[in-house]
């Protein structure tokens, strides 16, 4: 999990809101467990010799709109500084899309931050539409 | 559950996506057992006088961003015609905000169509940032 934590923290966005400790704060541990435990989360890992160098988390929420249909979402998409440009998080996306089809999913979306304009890119070429507008408010 | 879907319905993007029968689609039904059973799912009406005319879904999400933070998200708010510009939108909301404050959330967020300058007004209104692009993908 730490692999991970260093992943999301290895970011210009991620850089202020991670604490990498040592040790790694029990929150850390205990959102893992829960995403463990919950069947409607998937986070994965990509690999290279061993070594975490992406990861994402997929989430399925069943909803009544459209149908009463499933949506999967995606959140906290990285790749390691030294392995972009080199297709991995197109396919760990793609990963996150099949996946979600295979269960059932009619609909995948995800937020970015306006200022990541490389990541519009991205997902424009992987053939999503940038039709919302996405809302946060700190609790 | 039918008083639910017709909110759905009554709206300019949601009549091209909802069927409203009679009967009933089954995978309405099949959706809303599956929020039902779901602990980290709250699908709530609002009531004048024994009708439905509001509603909302909160959903909670496990993560490792954030320091492990829990996030809600707000999806599918309707109010009925008869009933707007009268509040009960922002009550809604609030409700939401302070069940997922409650339950441990340290964010909140929601994506609304590009094209819903109201809504926008409306997120604005009640503190939320439009801090972020919403990208979705048939599938």
């Amino acid at each position: 999990m730490t692999a991970i934590v260093t992943l999301l923290a290895d970011d210009p966005l991620g850089a202020a809101r991670e604490d990498l400790g040592p040790p790694l704060a029990d929150s850390y541990h205990t959102a893992f467990d829960a995403i463990h435990a919950d069947p409607n989360q998937c986070l994965v890992v990509a690999e290279d010799n061993g070594s975490v160098v992406g990861t994402l988390q997929l989430t399925l929420t069943p909803g009544l709109s459209r149908k009463g249909a499933l949506r999967g979402t995606i959140e906290a998409v990285r790749v390691h500084a030294t392995c972009r440009s080199r297709g991995l998080g197109a396919r760990l996306i793609d990963w996150a899309t099949d996946e979600a089809s295979r269960r059932g999913c009619v609909l995948m979306q995800l937020t970015t931050d306006a200022s990541r304009n490389a990541a519009h890119r991205f997902y424009d070429r992987l053939g999503f539409t940038p039709s919302h507008i996405g809302y946060k408010k700190l609790l």
